[in-house]
């Protein structure tokens, strides 16, 4: 019944989501501010339409949220649907084979700026929940919750979230913002890394020095950094720095298992990088130290002379900016303390050290036993004939880890990209298969979550 | 006698100078080329007036040089006098109590660019000549060799040396260019330290990478140029490159009870710089650090990101500017070379390392035990009633090894500046009393110098 309403209605959800599409909504540009209310509007008239009771749009300090919602029964599980309406500019325009806001369709793909990002995935939620509602087989309560400034790092929606804790109650958050490893193979990101971020100031003498007259016998602050730096990593990859790694939460064997499915070959990575090896943590592999494991990276360093030619220089002061990407169980603050404290201790009394925590974003993790994520799998296997692989990203979504900290929620990410469909680039596109089991992903997701 | 005649004669010496000092000959600046021609010619005529049979200026690449010569027998040991006749410019004119090229005496000491650096320590060379000419004292042949180019650096002296080196044959070259550790404990230089500088360039990834994507799996340049500096020096301030320290030549105790003597306090040296400890390499103290022994200075370092703020980069690209002060035995080139080499084998495959050798200076020694250096020794001993210092210097001065290296000849380095003297700087000044007592210790030079 469902693989055949989406079907029988397929041109139509083309047609809406192409005049979504049609409206501009990119955050990042002021000029577009009259765009990012359109959009909101339309998106609102959109959710009346897939078959919500009520949907509004809400003001929040920046673009609105446009919030929408069914109760079917206060004693179902409820979910709360997120995305986003905001797109990234569609620049360089003459990199675009059709126009980036007149989507087309071309060889099996919708080619346009949001045909996945995330218009069009966020457009599989709405139209999965009317092909329920429609066909009332819907056995649980959905809300939506679609902001505009995703793409600006989601500004104003955490204090949003704080604000209509009551409104926005649910079981579980459905992302759909993510994607699989490959068309056939699909998987559910089930991590994300979080980050702590510092400066780290290093003065020596009060002024710059005659390299000749004080070089040997006065510390140079270059030295010392480049020796407080290497210091942290040791010859395996591991971290040095006492408890860094003490509260990470372990990686199931199942999950580990998954990770090493994932198809990706070093040799691949390392031609696509032009480096002649890899380097990281001893004992994991590459997709592994990028997803389960914490970093310890310079981001920038600098200090003396670098221009042209050479200037003997004995410099008063040297800089870092560092970064570790953290995994959940670490605690971001706890780690921006950690190593703060860490380094003003190893600091030698012959300079002085200041360090600077800067900003930081706590990691997320969506454990694959949680109801919700089963449901999640057992859709995917039912739709695609095959068992989803959970994976993680190297990267941070931040408001996920917000919606965690504020809501008390976990969310789980059911994404349908690939890596080929270009978001953020000239070309975007969406497969139009993967738009159409996605609907059908979704809708079997609210059966079998309806059942937990 | 000398005493006698320098006493007789001493107005008429200052006048002289003077006239030597309104020249405004600053070879740094273009539009005063003519004035360098005129102070060599006024120099020619000084020297002929001072007793020398001959006397010329000549062409060189750039500013011309002044030779001039006395032959009394050619059996007779034979010194050519080094001194500069240019200087530095004098701005900020405004920090000036008088006039800088309208010499001036005040509280016993002559205030004028120049008055020191080396106008008046070169003038000392000329009057102490004319001294013993004058009084049928002298027993060596002389020759002088004045350069209009020293305070850019002496581009056009080498070569010119390379053209003349019949004309400029000698036994030692006597320079009066540097000074005493005060006014009543006269000094000698007898090292001067050389250079070898290197920039290391190491390259990772292809381009900047986001480091939560590739954080972990892929080498972060900035972090392998930090480790690869820090493994160069050890806990206690050994540089740790193999046979960096093989051809170092020993250097004396009775030099090293003589560096113990110069005064001295690591807390005021602590206390000028604003640093609470010193560090330098193990067994040997602050002085001997900047003096005796070789240094690995990182001179400057960038890459990634440096503005303000934070920004999460793997960055592609690391680099550094480097240089090491190296100490008499060392030679430059192959100091250059052993380290290059020593960073292009330790750089681990994960990168790319390139490192280029930029400039380098010879080191220069003068033995204590040489007969210039021991008369030189015996002349101040006479004069100022105690046994000069023999020390270093931790800086460089190219020309000094280029003597060596060019002309096969040591220079002896008497000296008659203090560091209060203010060279290079407003105000420059010279005491009058160590112009007078110069003029008589370099009589007693060659005095001493003529019975070896």
């Amino acid at each position: 019944m469902i693989k055949q309403y989406i079907q029988n209605n397929q041109d139509r959800f083309l047609d809406e989501l192409f005049s979504l599409i049609r409206i501009p909504s990119i955050s990042a540009k002021p000029e577009h501010k009259s765009d990012m209310v359109a959009c909101a509007e339309h998106w609102k008239e959109l959710l009346l339409k897939s078959g919500a009771d009520k949907a509004e749009v809400m003001q929040t300090k920046g673009n609105p949220v446009v919030f929408g919602e069914k109760i079917i029964n206060p004693e179902y599980p409820t979910v709360l649907v997120y995305a986003h309406y905001d797109v990234m500019p569609a620049e360089p325009l003459e990199l675009w084979k059709s126009s980036p806001f007149e989507a087309e369709i071309r060889d099996g793909h919708i080619w346009a700026r949001g045909a996945n990002d995330d218009k069009g995935q966020s457009y599989i939620q709405a139209k999965a929940f009317e092909t329920m509602v429609k066909n009332d087989l819907l056995k649980v309560n959905v809300k939506f919750l679609f902001e505009g400034e995703e793409e600006i790092g989601s500004p104003s929606l955490e204090e949003f979230c704080a604000a209509h804790k009551e409104m926005l109650k649910a079981d579980v958050i459905l992302v759909s913002d993510t994607g699989m490893v490959s068309k056939d193979q699909p998987s559910i990101t089930t991590g994300l890394r979080g980050l702590a971020y510092w400066q780290i100031d290093v003065v020596g003498p009060n002024k710059d020095l005659h390299s000749g007259i004080f070089g040997g016998a006065v510390a140079n602050p270059i030295n010392v950094l480049c020796k407080m730096i290497a210091d942290v990593t040791d010859a395996d990859g591991h971290i040095t720095i006492p408890h860094f790694y003490d509260d990470i939460l372990p990686v199931s064997q199942d999950e580990r298992d998954m990770i090493a499915q994932v198809p990706h070959t070093d040799e691949a990575y390392m031609k696509a990088l032009d480096v002649n090896a890899l380097f990281g943590e001893k004992g994991y592999s590459t997709l592994e130290r990028t997803w389960i494991r914490p970093t310890f990276d310079v981001c920038g360093i600098w200090g003396g002379y670098q221009g042209e030619g050479s200037k003997t220089v004995l410099p008063s002061e040297a800089h870092a900016k560092i970064s570790s990407r953290l995994v959940p169980g670490q605690d971001h603050e706890k780690i921006g303390e950690l190593v703060k404290k860490y380094f003003e201790e190893v600091a030698p009394d012959y300079v002085k050290v200041n360090v600077t925590s800067m900003h930081g974003g706590e990691s997320y993790v969506c454990p694959i036993t949680l109801p919700a994520y089963k449901a999640a799998e057992a859709a995917y296997q039912k739709v695609f004939g095959v068992r989803p692989l959970a994976v993680r990203s190297g990267g941070s979504i931040p408001i996920i880890a917000a919606f965690e900290r504020v809501l008390g929620m976990k969310s789980v990410l059911m994404g349908f990209g690939l890596e080929s469909d270009a978001i953020h680039s000239p070309n975007e596109n969406f497969s139009l298969d993967l738009f159409t089991k996605g609907i059908e992903t979704v809708c079997e997701f609210y059966n079998e979550f309806a059942k937990k």
